[in-house]
């Protein structure tokens, strides 16, 4: 019986990692779909979004089950009380890589982004699917070394999402409102996928701790 | 022991109703900063977010103390795992009012918002503050006519955020590039807020239900 329990958790928790990579892809598609203005990665992106709702329908279930049936405690119901809140995290994730595929789509043929705004946002992709999955490893290993790390890349992020407002609101920008609305959007998105990869690292460390680190600045 | 569980779970939804409240008065509040361009109210919800991220904090433990020590199960679990999900949806309510008011605090004494753009925003206050109220309702009587209530407002707020983006990208826009900006991201603020009260109501429904209502287009 105890093994059982056991193998249905790490089912749980492999599920959540597998959510954090499929985020990861989605976002690293959607951000080349931005760069690249390729309307076919963006149609890929929209059109997968789905599989994570279905994952984290099957996570919510999968906890659901545990909790009626095996009435965790403890760890255990740390554990499964932070899986429902991850499985929301990373479903949230997928839908931010979404609305940036959508905004590719959406000016397709055109680029959204000026051509210098576009190294920022390279870089904001790389950081946030590397927090994807590094999200994911948490999850796998509950390495607190690890989830601290993701604190770190978020400031990264965060660097960069204030550095986008500086260059928008500069004098010498000669780009007009529409790709400032725009820019401004897609910033936010990254920046808030961010956030969610630390709160699902955050609840990691509580799971493993029993403490809530310091709250999300957001 | 029957009554003292029932008396608990009555409790958790009372402080998420309770909650409910406070984050509508936040962004009453947060709004009315914003269009009177009054500092002293912006401050004040800016020092009492935290108050809603006590509450949030207050009903995750209640929550898991029910879990732990009552086991639930059926009607009851889903009660409890709901309202999981609802103190993180309202708690993240309580941050976007938040985010109003330090919106209009970075530009006072300046206006943030242009005089034609104001009544759009009073008109997203007032959908936003009666979206929170109406899902603190929902959470006390369970009504799933009110819940599906929610659904229409929240279509209102979604029209205004529309809206906004027309008013932004007309060639008649004479404010610039700054104000762009911030209303780009105001309108978010709105808009994700009246979501995340859909989000709370939803959760009712599938407690009443066993079912949830179709996802949430965002």
């Amino acid at each position: 019986m105890r093994d059982a329990y056991q193998e249905q958790l790490d089912e749980l928790a492999d599920g959540l990692a597998g959510m954090c990579d499929e985020v990861a892809a989605a976002m690293q598609k959607a951000t080349r779909s931005l760069l690249e203005i390729d309307l076919q990665l963006a149609e890929e992106v929209i059109s997968e979004d789905v599989r994570v709702d279905d994952l984290r329908a099957a996570a919510e279930e999968k906890a659901f089950a545990l909790l009626a049936l095996q009435a965790p405690v403890a760890t255990d119901l740390r554990t499964v009380v932070s899986a429902i809140h991850g499985a929301g995290d990373i479903e949230r994730m997928g839908d931010l890589a979404l609305h940036v595929a959508q905004a590719a789509r959406r000016r397709h043929p055109h680029p959204v982004l000026p051509e210098e705004v576009a190294p920022y946002f390279a870089e904001m992709g790389r950081v946030g699917v590397e927090l994807a999955r590094k999200a994911g490893q948490v999850i796998r290993t509950r390495d607190l070394a690890q989830a601290a790390q993701l604190e770190s890349d978020d400031d990264a992020m965060d660097d960069l999402h204030r550095h986008m407002f500086t260059v928008l609101m500069d004098r010498n920008w000669s780009h007009g409102v529409g790709p400032a609305v725009d820019i401004t959007l897609l910033a936010r998105f990254y920046e808030r996928y961010a956030d969610h990869a630390v709160a699902v690292a955050r609840r990691i460390v509580y799971v493993v701790t029993g403490q809530m680190p310091g709250p999300l600045t957001v």
